[in-house]
């Protein structure tokens, strides 16, 4: 298996996440060409324009011939359609990775590859709530944790090069399994989507019997709500690949909740100090 | 009752939001003197320093003295103890206000107050989840909205007093009664912290299990989660002087992630995805 340096990477799908991706190894240099796979023309030419890319197409064929690395950078969904399409055209040796949110379909999808072919599954921890080319910059994945899901028959070269590839754009690999990533995510990623999408809800009930809601909406609002404003296809297709994951975590957090609203219900002052400096003290540590 | 510019203001309590007051209307040369009353002598340094005040004094009894606008921007609870405090202290004729987060009990007790003093509720929609007069900027109310919530006995020249304060530090006055505005924050202020609780809370629930959830943890759960971090006295202040509203939002809120939990169950794609573009279309109209 070749070297990231030598290696002739295929980038399917140019959103924000495989825009960027393609813009990062070029900034870097860090490969031998970066092609670019998109489903419209403007998209390709868009990229060639930001220097994104070295070549682009919207036929999958042209874009992943000779192709040494192809990364699949699309909705969960598309990559486990593209998984059997791309198998089927890769050349002998080339290793396929994902940037999916959610591993453990995707990982299955790719055990059924031919033999011939490398796969790893690989789920990078950044991402913003605007989606699209547009939104793309070269320094997303700067410092940010990337996982790589290896399969049982991924190779110690293939792996090297995934590494290679994550070390490349800035960000630092973390291997685990698929399901322990899903369990995982389900918490820190899609509980907070889902919380901001109740949150909207919620206000958007009150607002039908009281429009000045929306007025007193300030900065705490805003950042609560942010993930609401994600794309919805992409936050589908995680949801409904995810859904065990997720519906345990939902138990999880709706038992927290009550926990909440109780200790509220009872006036139990010292109850609600205690959680709520706990959680401070846990936040503060975190992000500062 | 004096205009704005020839007030002396007494901000009692130099914190985040009483510091950033003092010094928004001593950088905009707003009134005749600004005051400070604070509990620790280096807060009222520090103020002096900063630029903020034009005097200042731990003593409540000389903070207030010979003042005509009385501002009390401590914890809710804190404005609750000082009120009657304050009302055996001020000068007749003079205005109290407040900035507390909620309303209906300050103002409850507000007309308990002798009656040669005037007073109004307010609270400026902004703030940071740091406190403390370090954080504390003069630009802070800059195009916020600043709910007044009058008194029965308010006078007409005491509200006009207060608006031209809140325009005076670049902010919009909305008048509502105190009541309503409890109800329409539970919402849009005191849920987004209960959420942002309940998932920090969550989160370290699943990394008893597993201590990689934190390596996972991205910009989304960094925003979603940023008000668990507030300050705990404040907000423990606004949860318990707000009791039934909370209550109420929070089973509204339970209602709304049990609808999303049971899409998710019975894989109702299509009203996921409606209720999710629902949702995204309304966050975008906000805040963009």
């Amino acid at each position: 298996m070749v070297c990231l340096k030598d290696a002739r990477v295929a980038i399917v799908g140019l959103g924000l996440m495989g825009g960027s991706l393609a813009g990062a190894l070029r900034k870097r240099g860090a490969c031998r060409e970066v092609r670019g796979v998109a489903r419209r023309e403007e998209t390709v030419e868009e990229a060639m324009r930001r220097g994104f890319i070295n070549a682009g197409t919207c036929d999958l064929a042209e874009g992943v011939e000779q192709a040494d690395l192809i990364l699949l950078a699309t909705p969960v969904r598309t990559i486990l359609e593209l998984i059997p399409q791309v198998g089927s055209l890769a050349p002998a040796g080339c290793l396929l990775m994902d940037l999916g949110s959610t591993k453990a379909r995707i990982v299955e999808a790719m055990e059924a590859l031919p033999s011939h072919l490398q796969a790893v599954g690989g789920h990078p921890m950044c991402g913003k709530e605007v989606s699209g080319l547009e939104a793309a910059e070269a320094d997303l994945y700067q410092g940010t944790t990337f996982v790589l899901t290896p399969l049982q028959r991924t190779s110690s070269e293939a792996l090297m090069l995934a590494r290679e590839l994550v070390e490349a754009v800035g960000a630092r690999p973390l291997l685990m399994d698929a399901e322990r990533h899903d369990r995982l995510v389900a918490a820190v990623s899609h509980l907070p989507y889902l919380l901001s999408l109740g949150l909207v809800a919620t206000a958007e009930e009150v607002a039908a019997e009281d429009e000045l809601v929306w007025e007193l909406a300030a900065s705490g609002f805003r950042d609560t709500s942010r993930l609401a404003a994600s794309d919805v296809t992409m936050m589908l297709d995680i949801l409904l690949t995810n859904r065990q994951a997720v519906g345990e975590t939902l138990s999880r957090f709706a038992h927290q909740l009550n926990a909440i609203a109780d200790l509220l219900e009872a006036d139990d002052e010292e109850g609600l100090r205690s959680l709520m400096g706990r959680v401070q003290k846990r936040r503060e540590r975190m992000f500062r």
